[in-house]
């Protein structure tokens, strides 16, 4: 790991809080646009400069005006310190103008993953084989996208984009996925990670979607290495469609849980 | 249909916004507490007054503190309006102190619905008789959940807790929902319908649970009559757990989708 990760730098907050100041530098964009998982992250990165809890383990975002590159002012807030739970709020506004309202609760998953208790699993990771026997998934064929210059992925079967061919009618993706320069997962990189994986929904004949929420639970702090994914849309009606996205860690933890609301565009 | 609904008089705001009056009077609960979709279809009402589209497409609520009846104040505000969706959101508060933050976006599903497009149904709603060869679940057996007073369920299996035995270890719920009082399913109500069902995780020897957060797509405007849902929880670990539920109209079309994170409570 390198001692400023390419992610970690690209989200580097200027200022004391709770206005802080960022630059969105269109190298974490899909087809112009800064990809919504990474906004996510970033207001979520200024509202845990607020709380006295570590771990984001809820957060929803509304995605009220597509994220130009440029300057952008963070404004973040507490809504409330609990006991165990502290919730906040973040404005990301660009020119004045609002590109996303995102709410948070942070918690401490360390103190959590010690208290034990009840559990169930009823999450089905990708059954897939091991990275390295996997296919490599060059997603920069798709020219603007330049979010994919930072992330690796492997896939045990290609999507009809990089395989050629039609569209399966199958709106699922499955892989493997991990940052380029070597940084280890961490909470605010499974935001984005969520939303860095192609629109299933491309399976199904839409061209590209535009997300109106992103919400994602976190449920762990994933250990170092890949991580697996699954994006899946199950209804799409009426030009909406939900996307959810699983994320388990090279233990096999499921980490990640999100589900955005997006609008097909042509 | 009576002229105003149990649902609809509980849900009297008064003022004119942007901040208006409730009162959370006790007979919308589970265990002493406003049911959390309860409160959330609250917010949404208001934001509702202040958003130039009739619909709700996607809520999230984050739950500060327990919604303890009594007589509340809602601050809704407009964040965004644009040419198709517009953006929300509202506070609830009682005695000064922050129970509940929504955030919401409106559309129109009605002009959606006649552009026609893309479509693809992979939901699974459940495979279960008609409501009237079902069980009828009185829920009322658990003393003090209020808010099922309101409400008739009918399913083709009685959990555990009602037919009697042992906790099943499968924490999923399916079956028939709606109001009592002859009152038509709409796009608020279901925001309540997606919290009205007793947890699933009771299958796997949960006490009760709290909602940290709630977020809820909205599809479609349900058609009258019976809806279906369906309950369910994949993780529970560390003491967090998330409950999906789904909701089809009496037409067998998805009409909502919910995720919650929760905490177990003993």
């Amino acid at each position: 790991m390198t001692s400023t990760s390419e992610f970690d730098a690209a989200q580097a907050l200027s200022g004391n809080g709770p206005v802080f100041g960022a630059v969105l530098d269109g190298q974490w964009d899909g087809i112009g646009i800064t990809n919504g998982g990474f906004l996510l992250a970033l207001a979520t990165r200024a509202i845990g400069q607020l709380v006295a809890f570590p771990d984001p383990i809820a957060v929803s975002g509304f995605y009220l005006r597509p994220g130009v590159p440029g300057p952008v002012e963070i404004s973040a807030e507490v809504l409330r310190s609990g006991k165990t739970t502290a919730f906040g709020q973040a404005s990301v506004s660009r020119d004045g103008k609002e590109l996303l309202r995102a709410s948070a609760a942070f918690s401490d998953l360390g103190a959590a993953a010690g208290r034990g208790g009840l559990s169930y699993d009823g999450s089905e990771p990708p059954d897939q084989p091991p990275p390295g026997q996997c296919l490599e998934l060059k997603r920069a064929t798709f020219p603007p996208i330049t979010l994919v210059n930072h992330l690796e992925y492997r896939c045990a079967k290609l999507p009809f984009w990089a395989a050629g061919g039609a569209p399966s009618g199958r709106p699922v993706y499955e892989g493997w996925m991990r940052f380029v320069d070597g940084r280890e997962p961490d909470l605010l990189s499974l935001l984005m990670f969520v939303d860095a994986v192609a629109p299933a929904v491309l399976e199904v004949g839409a061209g590209t979607m535009s997300t109106v929420e992103l919400t994602v639970h976190l449920r762990g702090r994933p250990a170092p290495g890949w991580v697996a994914f699954r994006t899946q849309t199950r209804y799409l009606a009426d030009g909406y469609l939900e996307e959810d996205a699983e994320i388990w860690d090279s233990g096999g933890r499921l980490v990640a849980q999100s589900r955005q609301l997006g609008i097909v565009l042509r």
